[in-house]
């Protein structure tokens, strides 16, 4: 008898905490039209900093400034809710896009935060438009990460990032989207653009930093703090050699300053052909080599003459920075114009003024370092 | 009968095998005074360079370029064994020094990568020397760590880097060693150091690359690219107040350029008076907040005049950055001044010419955005 009362209460408890789980519900889709999950046993986003103070958010994601006023007034509907009810079911703030740096390498560069964020996500974007080729994503490339991560990867092409966003973003509107960046999310414009657009959406961004080219060179030794501004350089065309990198490339030069240059990608670039009849086809995709690129920064100091640099000017080529089978071979320009450093990507930097330890660390990267 | 004889020919094949496992430990340890040790199934280094092709290293390391020919020597003894033998055990070189960079914000920001090589070293240390607090590693967080890693962490203070690094370095002869960093392992000049030093010793190094303040500081929307020479602002002192700083960021902004500005950190500094005295006492660790830097570059700006910057000038600031916990706030030089930003490791941006890109994005971290 008594322990059919108990069952009575029970379940008059559970049915209260399911009718305040649904009013809850109705009033935060009415107030903002955000979705609330209920997972085991986990919260996520700003639930913690309200709750818990300064308790460590249990999938360890970066809170981003700027989310937190709209995190704030969710944290305070669903406090309210954890107090009155005793389930342990707790509320999850989904509509949440992950960008999330891979790192240079192959699938083992992914840190263990964003592996978690993977593996939480509904959708998994692969980006495949800014440097796809430095992670050896070829369809084996593909299946690797999805055997990692355990799930399906839409790989994003140009055409999406540049023209169908939106539709992958309307997908973070009412679950977690991921969208999977090679190297680190901030080193190409694209992805500050795909911020701006999903906050402009009112949709949470969080951000999984990882290695980039950017900060990976300094594996040659030359210090960091110590590079000018970073220059483009982009194929020449019969019609089209534009040369702003070279007054770039001479003011850091004056400065004893170190430049890298980022050696131009082309992958799904539309014809011209294709633009005047107004049906896309593609270039097979083209990567700069930095025989190509030291070919054009001469031809770029012939014509004007300004001694910015010669060929005996000191530099590094890199070969698949951060992957296993990187090359890294530090000497003159005319010296590493004879070297052959094989597959894409390949970037550039031009040696300043060195340092005694900067002058050091290169030597073990020098060609034929032992003839004079 | 034949079983039995069977039985024989194989117990031979085992001995054969095992006298030339024996003979080739010999020849390596006589020419080369080099540790191999038999491992279950696995290969390491550049053995696997030699024996697949292209085949990829089970463990996932980075080959540096000035390391081949060392391992190219050692390929050819070793896959001359595993072409006469048939047992399954490879031959791993040992004797490797790992830097890995931890990244930004706390143990799960290490890469799958780097905790691979976390697990399989013998010894493992952390450098507690050049930012150790944006990790928060109070005592706690060294365990958080060591459980994670399923293994004891040794910490390498200021006094161990700089005076008794070649104790630790002595220990990779004949052994894994890996020493964890904060970030990437080339944001300071120490571990450039520490490699010169290591391959001047004749150990072998191995980097695993991750996100540091040099690139993460993208997330703010301001393009990487875009930055000149970075900055360091150290504490003034009564006597010395240094300020080559502000050459440069005049620099930067007269060409547009946006700089960062590295603040001072002060861990395990030797009082003067113990200095004197020949007796180590150590200062409290100091780290210089937003607040005192923007004071000193005003003074200084004072004091130049040269109009470089005043407090008008548009910043961001940015705290604990890539760490849960983070702060990112863009505002007047006068209105970050304002600022309670917290717990270090505090970094600051002197804005240059925005792009419209990055203004949009900058507006989402602008304080009082809503106020003219």
């Amino acid at each position: 008898m008594k322990h059919h009362q108990m069952m009575c209460w029970s379940n008059k408890f559970i049915c209260f905490s399911l009718f305040l789980l649904l009013l809850f519900k109705a009033v935060a889709a009415s107030s903002s039209s955000q979705e609330f999950m209920p997972v085991d046993g986990h919260s996520h986003g700003g639930f913690h900093a309200e709750n818990h103070g300064h308790h460590k958010d249990e999938d360890g994601e970066e809170d981003e400034v700027f989310g937190d006023e709209k995190r704030k007034k969710r944290c305070s509907s669903s406090s309210a809710l954890s107090r009155r009810s005793s389930i342990s079911w707790l509320v999850q703030a989904t509509e949440m896009l992950y960008i999330i740096g891979l790192g240079l390498g192959d699938e083992r560069d992914i840190t263990l935060r964003g592996l978690d964020a993977v593996k939480k996500c509904e959708k998994v974007y692969i980006e495949a438009y800014t440097s796809l080729l430095s992670f050896g994503l070829s369809t084996d490339g593909l299946s690797t990460l999805e055997k990692l991560y355990g799930k399906p990867i839409i790989l994003a092409d140009r055409e999406t990032v540049e023209e169908k966003i939106d539709n992958v973003l309307s997908e973070a509107h009412g679950s977690d989207v991921a969208f999977l960046v090679v190297g680190d999310p901030f080193g190409a414009t694209t992805h500050t653009d795909l911020v701006v657009r999903a906050k402009t959406l009112g949709i949470d961004v969080k951000v999984v930093h990882n290695a980039s080219v950017m900060n990976a060179i300094g594996i040659c030794g030359l210090q960091l703090y110590r590079y000018g501004e970073t220059v483009s350089i982009p194929f020449f065309t019969e019609t089209w050699r534009p040369d702003s990198f070279y007054e770039k490339i001479e003011r850091n030069r004056n400065l004893g300053l170190h430049t890298l240059c980022l050696l131009d990608i082309r992958v799904k670039e539309p014809t011209l052909e294709s633009l005047c009849r107004g049906k896309k086809q593609y270039e097979p995709p083209r990567f700069m080599t930095i025989n190509t690129a030291i070919d054009q920064l001469l031809e770029v100091e012939q014509n004007q003459g300004k001694s910015a640099y010669d060929e005996d000017t000191e530099c590094v080529g890199f070969a698949r920075l951060g992957s296993e089978g990187q090359m890294i071979v530090a000497g003159k320009m005319r010296q590493l114009q004879t070297v052959d450093f094989g597959e894409p990507l390949h970037c550039l930097v031009i040696v300043g003024k060195l340092h005694p330890v900067e002058e050091e660390m290169l030597e073990f990267y020098k060609i034929n370092s032992e003839k004079p």
